[in-house]
């Protein structure tokens, strides 16, 4: 897939309305946290760690814009925070947001503990680390694929091919490899503790075929799609869309107008089925390791 | 659904063309035999039973517009036999068609050899016949939603309300209850002697995953959906649809046109994944019993 979700540099950034594709390959203009908010909710961007990205970046141009407080710390690292946890509020489901502002109000909180610094350096240093967090996305986009090939070739008699399906956005490494052997390859919008994982409506069942034909199934996902503080996915909010995405097409009505709808847009499948591994960053895991090995990681 | 697939009076036939469905609600005319073979090839038609109904019709309607020989018994027995042998060459999955041109013909052999019949006299026959048929697709479907519902029903603590999950088109029985447990209800192209079933790809899936879920899976079809001549599910033709029914969307290219696609329209799921069993007009049979106990009611 050669085409960018977001296209950013200092002080503007454009998101590739997904809405409109096929019909119209349309980047449109984020001005700021607002409108990123909308592009998150109406799904003009899909995909947790893009949502993850659009968010912060939307942030930075605000700052890059000269938006929010220039004259106090604290004010700043409010505003911040404020905007923040508005962007928390678009979509429940996808975890990398929530990490990602965590870890950048953590940030904020140690520069301005920091002696010496000014309001404008803590503004420039926001903004170097949220572009940061886009080179990192790349990075770790390119190692994701490559600890996943090795690994799946690796196991392949004669090194390979192999054929891949893939379920909803999963990014790099649905283009690994191709040929004769099967695995199927998923990406995921949150990971708890045991290794249960969220994913896009449909990779439950998935799952489920692919132990029933005894094709081991992965689960690709940067490390921050981890939530270690959910003991198992029951504890994962669901996100359910407005029913009219399956009653309607194009504004039609398809279905008897009497038809009720239950829309999840993500299901639960839980860590036993999850037979080949999770492919991260960091390398392939047991579902069940993976928090725990992440966190020893983050200990070292 | 209050919609009818094909409308029908003596000479005259018309088909609900499903392709233009939701945008437009139309019936076209079916002149004859070729119109209705492309029907059935281009989907205007679907559902195994509505197939073999459509080109019956068809030839009724010619047959009634004074069509085809009539100085000869021969001749029009040949006519019959050659549209027939034309109707089955536009679908090759659904047995229906195949199974109800088979006892056509073996009723106008019949009649054939009847002394004193005239050629009007086994035209008017032909056309008495296929009408039979309508009113027997009619009959058996009330019967199949009258069994299931009772047999389900039946399973249910408390004798309901059920929740019933049904894919592609099962017609009546769809709308046999709701409420709060759950069975798996889909329908059938081709059931064979061993009791696999083909139908709308996607069944096997979801009979797999109503397996894992320890949920009842049930098959409704009418009896004429047996082909006791095959063996299993490995023998049946599987019908491979163009590509562009996934690549396309109202003309518009919707993937990389590098993309490879196979389309095949049904798939196969294996006997013992049907767990509740299959509902036919005559009652409940377990699958690998069907082929055997309607060969036996044939007998008596």
């Amino acid at each position: 897939m050669a085409l960018e979700s977001l296209r950013y540099r200092r002080g503007s950034l454009e998101v590739l309305n997904q809405r409109l594709l096929p019909g119209q390959l349309r980047y449109e203009r984020v001005g700021g946290v607002e409108r990123a908010w909308g592009a998150i909710r109406d799904m003009e961007v899909r995909g947790a760690p893009a949502i993850a990205l659009l968010g912060c970046l939307s942030l930075a141009v605000e700052l890059a814009g000269g938006e929010g407080p220039s004259e106090d710390l604290g004010a700043l690292e409010e505003f911040v925070g404020q905007k923040l946890g508005f962007l928390l509020t678009a979509r429940p489901t996808a975890a990398n947001l929530g990490h990602e502002a965590e870890r950048l109000r953590a940030f904020v909180r140690q520069r301005v503990e920091t002696p010496g610094v000014t309001p404008q350096q803590l503004r420039e240093s926001i903004i170097e680390y949220i572009e940061g967090l886009l080179e990192k996305d790349r990075r770790d986009n390119r190692n994701i694929g490559a600890h996943g090939a090795s690994h799946i070739l690796g196991r392949v008699p004669g090194g390979g091919p192999v054929t891949l399906l893939t379920h909803c956005n999963t990014g790099t490494l649905a283009t690994a490899g191709y040929g004769t052997a099967l695995a199927v390859v998923v990406g995921a919008d949150r990971v708890t503790a045991n290794g249960d994982v969220a994913n896009k409506i449909g990779t439950f069942q998935l799952a489920v075929a692919a132990r029933h034909m005894g094709i081991p199934f992965y689960v690709a996902a940067p490390s921050s799609t981890c939530d270690p503080t959910l003991a198992s996915g029951r504890l994962i909010p669901i996100e359910e869309r407005p029913g009219t995405e399956l009653t309607h097409l194009g504004g039609v009505l398809l279905a008897d107008p009497e038809v009720d709808v239950w829309n999840p847009a993500f299901d639960v499948t839980p860590h036993e089925l999850i037979t080949g591994g999770i492919i991260t960053e960091w390398g392939v895991f047991a579902p069940s390791e993976l928090c725990r090995a992440l966190a020893d990681r983050g200990k070292r």
